[in-house]
């Protein structure tokens, strides 16, 4: 074995039983982009979303770590449009798209990333459109204390059925709030999130739906959550974050799960989001190739030659997760 | 704290004695490009670097993980003119240059990347010099049992002073043979170089003289060996690995030094390696900046805010190191 990656995780029923966990399921956790079906709630459960006239389209770009491919760009500016504002602002910085497809697509065209291309830009115009809705400033809607950063805490702990005092607060990669709660309350906001759309929950039920039926909105283009989401044709719902950390529910089951790459390494977050599905039998049989890859990554050199391979050490849930390089 | 790294460390005396440790100082580790000093050693003892002319520009290059620079790759391939063979007999693979000063002057030429591109091409020359001095065939002499790989093993167990069967092999990045051997071993080893080459052994002092004084051969335009071996003027004799893997050694004092972050991130071995050197006294104040910053890096979000650090968590030695993202 060259190298290991140690992974945290947390299995839990929307009746908060914790079924299953990997190391420690209690590890408190940056939630990252994890947390964006919950910071479009306060939006949506307030009819601001319908007030708009805003879709699933627009929902599922509010949930997404998309691509920056000219679908996920297009959503974004008819967002902004919509509100009378435009990319400025956005308070998210720029960066290349995520999608090697939208970042070729912007080098033809000749054309350097704008915040539009940022992968939380539909997050960010949904914060300026709840800014709008609740009549506060548009201007600073990222800082901690405005009331949109604070609607979107209280909701991420209502979910997790934590109190308000219990999450901690920091500044994500976009500069809006981030929140670090335990992994065990993470994979129940995803266990309830499911139990209450197929409760008839209509806030849930849309969020549930407008991401598992648009999986290429909340990714894009060989995009892991994207994949993972049209494999299973609506039954799992899927949700990564920056620095190794995953969250995602079996819809039918009213399962959540969460789980945290100790490092943060993707390469092990992939591998061990499809072992514990396939512990769970989760996963469509034969999975499409290029999640059966990731289960078991050959490791080729510059020669091309196949030297090792990056696997789950031990998919025993329960266990611990290792990966080999 | 979001993301962790688990740092295993060895520091070892040329007599063997261990005097610190971090986590398993035992721990078998694949040695990756840190053997390199090692696998030029048969050539140079047998005076077949001099048989070709070859000084220390040849000889640095040997040892190094260089950037694929304009500088690099001439003096690969006058290695190759001078042995009659051309780029092709090269058995290792094309990859983009590591320094990014090396992939930018290749794209402005409007070129791809060659095997003479590839970081151990030096490394590859010099193993097609020894198959050449041995009258071995050059075809395949990156084979685990062609007598080059053998020589290359046989020199790094009498090094790392272990007999040949407690060294695991192995097929690295570049196709010739890699070595696993416990982090102490590592540290001895280096530990050893600089203590022979202290003691007026001539094949020694030419190995930590070549790199120690030409630290842009051994890696290149702000890659970290070479910033590092620049700042210590001659005092610090270094190799990065693949992996997370490094060994180094304090050339006055005889001591050496191995450490293998768990999972392979890059991103915890500078700040460890630059840790553990201070803690021996052993860097520059005040260190140069790009060192500087790497012992306590910012990390900072897409709108440029400081939003968090890479730093070694507890830099006391025979603790374990910690790095918070």
């Amino acid at each position: 074995m060259e190298s290991r990656h140690r992974v945290h995780a947390a299995v839990v029923t929307a009746d908060a039983v914790l079924v299953d966990a990997s190391r420690d399921p209690e590890l408190p956790v940056w939630w990252r982009s994890c947390a964006k079906p919950f910071q479009v709630m306060p939006l949506l459960r307030s009819g601001g979303l319908d007030a708009l006239g805003w879709e699933s389209d627009e929902l599922a770009l509010a949930c997404a770590s998309h691509g920056g491919e000219p679908e996920h760009v297009r959503i974004a500016a008819r967002m902004l449009e919509q509100l009378g504002l435009e990319e400025g602002d956005l308070a998210c910085g720029a960066h290349e798209p995520l999608a090697s497809r939208g970042a070729r697509s912007l080098r033809e065209a000749g054309q350097r990333p704008t915040r539009l291309h940022n992968n939380c830009s539909g997050k960010h115009a949904a914060m300026l459109a709840r800014a709008r809705q609740t009549s506060v400033p548009t201007v600073g809607y990222q800082l901690v204390d405005h009331p949109v950063q604070q609607d979107c805490l209280r909701a991420v702990a209502e979910w997790a059925a934590l109190p308000v005092e219990r999450i901690g607060v920091g500044v994500d990669g976009c500069g809006v709030s981030v929140f670090a709660l335990p992994l065990a309350n993470m994979a129940l906001a995803y266990a309830r999130l499911v139990q209450a759309a197929a409760s008839g929950d209509a806030p849930s039920r849309r969020v549930v739906s407008a991401m598992t039926s648009q999986p290429f909105l909340v990714g894009g283009t060989e995009r892991f959550d994207t994949l993972l989401m049209e494999a299973c044709g609506g039954n799992v719902l899927c949700k990564i974050g920056a620095e190794g950390v995953h969250t995602f529910a079996l819809v039918d089951r009213g399962i959540g799960f969460a789980l945290k790459v100790e490092d943060g390494a993707a390469r092990a977050q992939y591998p061990a989001v499809l072992a514990l599905l396939a512990a769970y039998d989760a996963l469509p049989d034969p999975l499409p190739e290029p999640l059966r890859d990731l289960l078991q990554r050959s490791v080729r050199n510059t020669r091309g030659e196949a030297v090792g391979v990056i696997a789950v050490g031990d998919a025993d849930v329960g266990d611990s997760w290792e990966f080999t390089a």
